[in-house]
């Protein structure tokens, strides 16, 4: 089976496709796409217009998750384990870190104290979750499943962020914290970016006018 | 298994769950909230806040999508079959329901004639790209998988606007729009809505200031 990801540098669900690839051990190559003028190749095989887009011996399947669960499927051992409540258990933590990642970007992106503060009214209750659940283990803390997949980039930013500009998010949820770090340090996660995903992404933040970027000057 | 499916009227991931429901042919209890003044009992088991949710013998799960696939992995026959390619490609078009959903209704509740153009604008090429695929068999024109279930509350929308307002969205798509009429009509998409939806609906349209109710006046 000859995997092709086609994937753009920064994108949190197109690191999560490439963080399972690599899980799972197997080769696969990668196209670079602009999402500011997408091919017409691209726009033919995906009718969404985003990525990441998997191509199966040619053959496009599209969505990260129906991605990662058809990877899941196709190469053992699974992540996602037997029990259907389990299963979906998982799921739904995989769309808790799709509110996380669009949380965590709007806190670090927000050009004003205003909008600051209303990403940060948005972020601490996920977090909050977060922390729950993995006290409660219903997210292993030392395990690796579909939901801590999910965290790739966020785990990765709350990381980059911290070094690159000190700002400490996550103070109130240590454990979270915790697995945070463990998640950035995995090499499925940690090297399926580019290797200055960190200078990339804090330019991303200057470029978009964040007040942490700002302060930081 | 006691199911017991928390609810919004006319909220259409509630919807598909319902529907699925029903295709499995189990029976299960309702309990409507009102999403303007969430209980405490269901912001202490939904972390996103957001409907369905399902209580399995009082454990929850949340995220329809989650909650559709633990139903269908419970309950055999399979809506989902065995082959991973065509289960990714069908959870694909799940998401691309979700995007149709959301247009659709931004199209049909557009106050003005610039935002119903610009609604419009984003919906055409959603119904084109299903025209595609149901000539193509992807979406299969006879078939019912987890793609039409995700088609639930816009198949009985398309109909419903139609019917009470004289809408016609898809002459430009004429076997979808077969399909949509099958869909609407199946007893597990009419049949777990209220009685009186088509009204539900338009009144809501009403208050939103739609174009398409102010015009009908």
């Amino acid at each position: 089976m000859k995997l092709e990801l086609v994937s753009h540098t920064l994108c949190p669900y197109v690191h999560r496709a490439a963080a399972m690839i690599h899980e799972k051990g197997v080769a696969f190559e990668r196209r670079y796409i602009d999402l500011r003028a997408k091919p017409d190749w691209f726009l033919a095989l995906s009718p969404r217009g985003k990525v990441p887009l998997l191509l199966v011996d040619g053959r496009p399947l599209f969505e990260s998750q129906a991605i990662i669960e058809f990877l899941d499927e196709t190469h053992p051992p699974p992540l996602l384990g037997t029990d259907p409540f389990e299963r979906a258990r998982q799921r739904g933590w995989v769309e808790m870190a799709n509110d996380l990642s669009n949380a965590q970007y709007r806190y670090f992106v927000a050009p004003t104290r205003e909008e600051q503060a209303a990403a940060a009214a948005t972020l601490a209750p996920l977090v909050g979750h977060y922390e729950q659940a993995v006290a409660s283990g219903v997210i292993a803390p030392e395990g690796f499943g579909l939901a801590h997949l999910a965290l790739a980039s966020s785990a990765l930013r709350f990381v980059v962020v911290e070094d690159a500009l000190g700002v400490r998010a996550l103070e109130a949820a240590p454990r979270f914290r915790a697995l945070v770090g463990r998640l950035a340090a995995r090499p499925s996660i940690a090297g399926t970016v580019p290797a200055d995903y960190a200078a990339l992404f804090v330019r991303k933040l200057v470029e978009r006018g964040s007040l942490y970027t700002r302060e930081r000057d």
